[in-house]
C-alpha cells in the first residue's frame, strides 16, 4: 500500500448542494458558485442534475444553468440524469462534456425507493443506457455502484456482491463494446468505515486489477475523511467531494448528510504532500460564497480555521 | 502495525467545553451533562479546570462542580490545573481521582502566550511539579507535550524536537523518583495530519518502546478523525475527546476547535471493531444534552445521523 502522488476531485456540490436543498436557489447564484468552483484548479464539476422538474423543482433550471455558465479551459463540466429523458435534455444543452456512467444499486430496498426498480430493472436499464451511449457516441468510461458499503433499508453489504455487480456492469459494457476504465464505489447514506473501505477497495482490487477505482463518499457519521484516508492508502486517487460538505440524496432519508467536504479532502492530501492541483485559498473562497448562498453554517470547518499554508507563510514573512 | 483490540477514551468536554465557551454556564447543567457522561461507560472524565477563576470565569465554580457531582463506581474523575494553587485547590476536594502529569509545551511563542513562561521556566515548573506530586503522594503516570505537530506562533514541530523533550521529561521523573507509563501527544492548535501523527507517534514509539501513547487532537480543519486513524493503525489505544466536539482552547486563537467528537470516535472504533467499554446510544444521548446545554448545534453529527447498530437492529426487528 503506497499513497497516490496526485489525487484528482470530482466537485459535486452544485449538483448535491442545491439538488438537495428544499429551496430554490436562484440560478444567478448557483452560477455564482460555479463560476468560483472553476477558478480553483478543479479539473471536473458536476453542475447540475436533469432530473424530473417537478419531482427535483430544486434543478428546474438545469437547461438555464448549463446555457450561462462560463466554460474555463480545462475544466469538465458535467451533470448527471437517471433516464433517457434527462440524458436527452443534457445533450440537447451542446455545453456539457457529456460521458456515460453505468450503474447498479447494492440494495434493492433504496433501488424502490430511489428509482422505483427492481434489481432486473436495474440490470436493464444499464444495459439500455449501454446502448444508448453506443448510439449516441458518448463515451463511457466509468462504472458505478450506490450504496456500496451499506443501506438504511437494506443493512451493511457483502463486498462480493459489489464485485459481482461489477462484474455484470463489465459483461454489459463488453456487450455493448464499450470501454470502461474507473468503477466509483458510493457510500450513499454513510454505512462505511476505514475497515470497510479497505476490505471493499482490496476486494474490487483483487478481482479487477485494471479497473481504476474512485470513492464517493457521505460524511454522514463524521468519520467521511477517515475514510477518505482508509482508501488513499489503498491507492485511491479519485474522490468525488462537495464544497464545503454540501449535499445528501434527498431520497435517502431525513438524516442525509452531504459529502466530504472538498477543502478539508484538499487540505488533508496538501498536508499529506499529495497533490491536487488545486488552489485551497481559493476553494475556501468557493466554501465562504457556499455559506452565504445557503444562508447557514456548512459542514466544512476549514473556511474557519484558514489553511496551515497561509500560517507558514505568515510566520515567515 | 496493528489496530489496538481496545481503546480507552478520555472524556474531555466537561473541562474544554465549559472553559471555552465565553458565557458560564450554570453549574446544575454541568453536572446534568457529567451525570449523562457518567453513564455511558466512559472509564474517565476530566470535570473541570482549577485555573483562576479571574482569568476563566467560566470555570469559576470548580470547587462546586466537584462537590456535588455524583461519582459512579469504575469511573475516574479527574480535573487540570496550571499550578501548585491549582493543585491545592483540586486536592482540598477530596473528591477527585488526583494523577499527576508532567508536561511540557514544544512551542516556546505558544508557552510564552499560554503560560507566560520562557523554555527553561517550563522545565523548572515541570521539576517543581514532579517534586510536588512526589511530596503529596499523588502517582504521575503520565507525560504530556502540547504543540507536539505544530503552532500557529512557531509553524511545525519537528519530531525529533518532541522526542527531545520526552526525554526531558523522563530525565525529571526519574531525578523525582515518579514513574511515567504513558505520553500524550497534542496537537493543541490542528497541526496534524494522518503522516505527520504517523511519524511522531513512529518517531516517539522507536525511541521509548515502552512508553504508551495517548492522542489528544482538535478537529480545527477536519481531518481530526483521520488522524485519529492514522494513531490507531500506529497501534495507539488511548485518545482524549470531547463529547459532541465540545472545546478549544481559550489561549490558542479565535479559530480555536473543539476535540475531536467522543461520539464519533467511539462509533468508528465500534464499527471497526474495535472494543471501547461505552454505549453509543446513551453517549448520542449526552451529545444531544451538550447541544441543548450550549445552546447551538456542535460539530459531533452522530447524535443527528444515529449509530448503524440501532439501524441494524431495526432492519432485523
Amino acid at each position: 500500500m503506497s499513497y497516490p502522488s496526485f489525487v484528482r476531485i470530482n466537485e459535486e456540490g452544485p449538483r448535491e448542494g442545491f439538488q438537495a436543498d428544499p429551496r430554490f436557489i436562484e440560478t444567478d447564484k448557483k452560477l455564482e458558485l460555479i463560476e468560483a468552483l472553476s477558478q480553483t484548479g478543479i479539473k471536473h464539476i458536476v453542475v447540475t442534475s436533469f432530473a424530473n422538474p417537478e419531482r427535483v423543482p430544486s434543478v428546474g433550471d438545469a437547461e438555464e444553468v448549463v446555457a450561462r455558465m462560463v466554460r474555463h479551459p480545462g475544466v469538465n463540466y458535467s451533470a448527471i440524469w437517471l433516464n433517457q429523458r434527462g440524458l436527452e435534455r443534457a445533450i440537447t444543452t451542446g455545453r456539457l462534456d457529456i460521458e456515460g456512467t453505468l450503474g447498479l444499486t447494492a440494495s434493492e430496498p433504496f433501488l424502490q425507493r430511489n428509482q422505483r426498480r427492481t434489481v432486473e430493472e436495474d440490470l436493464v436499464a444499464a444495459m439500455q443506457a449501454a446502448t444508448t451511449y453506443k448510439h449516441h457516441g458518448i463515451p463511457v468510461r466509468r462504472l458505478g455502484i450506490m450504496a456500496a458499503f451499506g443501506c438504511n433499508f437494506a443493512g451493511d453489504i457483502a463486498p462480493d456482491h459489489v464485485v459481482s455487480l461489477i462484474a455484470s456492469l463489465l459483461d454489459i459494457a463488453e456487450a455493448a463494446e464499450v470501454r470502461a476504465e474507473r468503477v466509483t464505489l458510493a457510500d450513499t447514506m454513510g454505512w462505511a468505515n476505514p475497515l470497510s473501505v479497505k476490505r471493499l477497495v482490496g476486494a474490487v482490487q483483487d478481482r479487477f486489477p485494471h479497473l481504476a477505482i474512485a470513492l464517493h463518499l457521505h460524511d454522514t457519521r463524521g468519520v467521511g475523511i477517515a475514510n477518505a484516508l482508509a482508501g488513499l492508502e489503498m491507492g485511491v486517487a479519485e474522490f468525488d467531494a462537495s464544497i464545503a460538505g454540501l449535499g445528501g440524496c434527498p431520497f435517502s432519508g431525513p438524516t442525509a448528510a452531504g459529502n466530504i467536504a472538498t477543502e478539508e479532502l484538499a487540505f488533508m492530501c496538501a498536508e499529506m504532500g499529495i497533490e491536487t492541483g488545486i488552489d485551497l485559498e481559493r476553494l475556501i473562497a468557493a466554501a465562504r460564497l457556499a455559506e452565504e448562498i445557503f444562508g447557514r453554517p456548512l459542514p466544512g470547518t476549514l473556511s474557519r480555521s484558514g489553511t496551515l499554508a497561509a500560517r507558514r507563510a505568515a510566520l515567515k514573512g
